[in-house]
């Protein structure tokens, strides 16, 4: 029989299989994972990921011989719909024949993986990288109610039951993959996929409205590539500039040194990670009411928090002299990694320390 | 102890969760499944259907307590795309507590539960519903490889590895459904989804060479909208009409009436229900050489089989004129349900005498 330790932990994340964690470029859910992962094998413990064959993260098991979506995209010219569900069965299979080695497990992809874990009878929690107020994430915690979700925002956990709700830990990332920057480039700066939920358009008209330069970075949008065609192209010229896709050292430069980041959501953004890498680089965020935005930006100390693009334009004077030192530090304070581990280890503990009653229920004992 | 009786054998079908088993209406996988359970109860199995709970079957256990994604569209305004998957991961949590108590179990669905059958060690038999030469299955084939693939042609089997393949039964169609028809309508008739696989224009540009009245029946594509307009409508007018979406009753009588079906795929079509179903009619049908249709279509019996526009425009005088008894009793020999029942509970026997050896070393013996 094995024994609980609560101060070591086995914890295996089931990540999803369309990118490799960490990702190459873009990919939020997958370098949480990854920045998370780390983090818990620094702290002493045993982590493992169930993970496409491409991932590689150092000290981490990786349990999995298939692909990522991503590799297979690169290697074919053309890869069915039903790939995916492929790669997750493999996964499966893994979860089920493997989980068991674990005393946690972490759940942030494929639904299927929530039966896996409650067939093996260990503790599961799953984090939800989207919004959670809809018809799937309902229908899924009324199904399984026994797994416990580890929500990203207050606004994501207000669509999560109660019994459901194992608490909120807000995302966090290494405090060394941005320092601060100058902000001497003196434009606004917009990140994130050319779609409406982003909502480009309304850096754009920011910009106009305030007499200020705009740089938008971010890929247009597969689910929908006319956006940026009808919507954003045609406002692109000298002032308002489109930079394209950027990584981690582009998007230190394109951060640390705009005047402002404009996030003018139209979503109840679960969390909104661009936020905090502005943040991280010193950079403070003009944020749109909606979703997580008011738990994450400070008003008047790492950002403002508006309701219009008027009300953001009357404001952008103010807001790009908040002390870049002061948004740095609360972004140490607030949203490092370490912090995000550290509340995600207590929340696993909590379960843990139930373990045994509940294992001795849906499992036989090992020899 | 369980014994493995080879007269009666305990029979799951595992479904997708799209439609309900029967469908309503539109759903060829699902109506198979039905079919051929009703026929293997009809022979004394028993037989049970992981399937939504909007099922209904004489005398087929249903076992689920989601419904399809059917329902959900028909009592929900936005459906997002994350349902399919949560209720495939109750119907996996239902497969991997009660899939043990059958002796075989039937795929038809979601690749997940592939993964949930190899766990529990029962012999487990797949029916592709689609083609199954590409990426997604060639990764199936490869990953399970234990399971055993029950082909619906020669067509389909071809892709399928030896070592994976049970043999090909075609599908079947109860006798009763469909009664002989007159063909006294006189016109071409094309039953199926209107987009560039099945290919309407085609059987628009016979019509008007063989200057023979065409009817087009079948829903517009929803993963193409804009074929319909761009393609069909133009094309619309006193001689070639399009009249929507029909269920088996429109069936009886727009292929009954129908001088003969155009069946102009431009795909590997991996069986083509829609060819058997004219025959039921007792009408002959004029199909494409690609996929299944070579085995399906006995040529100057059933119908012929060409290769272009122009060849079938020749050929139109001969093949109106095939026996319709001929053909309605061609489609009794070949195409019943009850040979469909029979040919696969045939490949079930033979994977059921090797089961207890299987069983014993993949799970511990029941009390």
């Amino acid at each position: 029989m094995r024994t609980t330790n609560v101060c070591h932990v086995r914890i295996a994340h089931i990540a999803p299989v369309i990118h490799p964690v960490p990702p190459a470029t873009y990919g939020g859910t997958e370098r949480v994972i990854a920045d998370l992962a780390t983090e818990q094998v620094a702290a002493g413990h045993e982590v493992a990921v169930f993970a496409p064959a491409d991932s590689m993260l150092a000290g981490v098991k990786q349990i999995g011989t298939y692909h990522s979506l991503t590799w297979h995209k690169a290697r074919h010219d053309d890869v069915p719909p039903g790939v995916p569900a492929e790669l997750e069965a493999c996964q499966l299979r893994d979860v089920l024949t493997r989980g068991s080695e674990f005393d946690v497990l972490h759940l942030h992809g494929s639904a299927h993986a929530s039966a896996a874990a409650e067939q093996l009878g260990i503790p599961a929690f799953r984090t939800i990288h989207w919004r959670a107020d809809e018809l799937d994430h309902r229908e899924h915690f009324r199904a399984f109610p026994g797994e416990r979700v580890i929500a990203i925002s207050e606004s994501q956990a207000r669509s999560v039951p109660a019994g459901s709700l194992a608490g909120v830990v807000h995302h966090g990332i290494p405090a060394d993959r941005y320092r601060q920057g100058s902000g001497s480039g003196s434009y606004l700066a917009f990140l994130g996929r050319m779609t409406d939920q982003k909502r480009p358009d309304r850096a754009i008209e920011l910009a106009r409205l305030a007499g200020r330069d705009l740089q938008l970075a971010g890929p247009v949008d597969p689910g929908n590539p006319d956006y940026f065609d009808r919507v954003v192209a045609p406002s692109l010229g000298e002032r308002i500039r489109h930079v394209g896709s950027i990584d981690d050292q582009g998007k230190q430069a394109f951060l640390g040194e705009a005047a402002a980041l404009v996030f003018p959501i139209d979503w109840p953004e679960p969390f909104g990670l661009v936020m905090i890498e502005a943040m991280a680089c010193g950079t403070p965020v003009i944020g749109w009411r909606q979703g997580s935005v008011t738990e994450v930006v400070d008003e008047g100390v790492t950002g403002i928090v508006v309701d219009s693009v008027e009300e953001a334009a009357a404001r952008v004077g103010e807001v790009i002299t908040l002390n870049r030192s002061t948004i740095r530090a609360r972004f140490e304070e607030r949203f490092s990694a370490g912090r995000m581990a550290e509340q995600t280890l207590a929340l696993y503990r909590e379960a843990c320390s139930s373990r045994s009653s509940r294992l001795s229920s849906a499992r036989s004992p090992s020899p």
